[in-house]
């Protein structure tokens, strides 16, 4: 069974989390969701409180996963981009050519942290100008895969980028059946 | 500032619960999460847990909401269905024609609660059936609003379903601003 950690950051998009971590369970993927300042609820964008599985910093003891997940919204996307502890995880997961994904204000991570240098990316709109400046390969589609790196937009395109992940993970048979019941434009 | 009540069950799609919470509240409406049966951590059907605001008995008593809403997920919606506290707080919605909103597995509880006899609905696939043979004018429309009833699909439509009660309960203006950031299809 493939293992996913999902950052749980406070400010964090509310939408984006758990279309991840909801998708990737029906993906049956083992998702693992970390709060990055410990196990407490973490208050997410719109003040959804979300309660993590564990913490992060006892959870990235317990890796390495196949794929590490950054949700966007700004607070939870800055928190991340600040975090000494996201840094090493996303190094390691860079350097062992396993999954990171990311979507919306997320993508700041791979500036700050200096991963994913020269892949095409996209993310929400607000953080283009930085992605391009910082020399990455800018793209407007909705979801986008560069080798192991996988990333998308904004709430939006939440179970879609959801879906791509499932589908790079287990298969595209797999994120077919768990995309027929969401009932998908 | 219109009032929205998210009532929040043990079983509940997380992205559906989410997306009404989090679009509501990027329109300005005041939104309590209210739990089904207290104030704990509630355990959603892929295992994301969410605090709500306040208990349904605290909240429902703080009344009455503009609008009150029944996200999805067949444990969450079976829950809603079988409570008498969401029975009589719908039955009084309905009597004083306030907005009542449902998505995928929610209508249920229109059935069991006997609320919007004859209305039409859309709800998902898996109870289309029995909507129908309860006599709901059923549509396959993926937001569906009749008078004061509005309902919606899947995880998939939960955010079109979520600006729908933005656009009712504030208005098309809003809803559009509400929409643009999100990076719809
Ligand atoms: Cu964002």
């Amino acid at each position: 069974m493939p293992t996913a950690l999902v950052i749980l950051a406070p400010g964090q998009e509310e939408i984006e989390t758990t279309a991840a971590i909801d998708i990737l369970r029906r993906g049956k993927v083992e998702v693992t969701v970390a709060g990055l300042e410990g196990t407490d609820a973490v208050v997410c964008s719109r003040n959804v409180s979300i309660v993590p599985d564990e913490s992060l910093e006892s959870a990235a003891s317990k890796g390495p996963y196949d794929m590490i997940v950054l949700p966007g919204g700004m607070g939870g996307a800055k928190a991340n981009a600040a975090s000494s502890a996201v840094k090493s995880l996303l190094a390691e997961q860079e350097k062992a050519d396993r999954y990171i994904a990311l979507i919306c204000a997320g993508p700041l991570s791979l500036i700050s942290h200096g991963i994913g240098k020269g892949k095409k990316v996209t993310s929400h709109p607000c953080i283009k100008d930085d992605l391009i400046k910082a020399e990455y390969e800018y793209s407007e589609d909705r979801v986008v895969v560069d080798g192991k790196l996988i990333t998308s937009r904004g709430p939006g395109s939440a179970i879609e980028w959801g879906l791509a992940l499932v589908e790079q993970l287990v298969g595209k048979e797999t994120a077919d059946e768990v995309r027929a019941p969401l009932i998908m434009l």
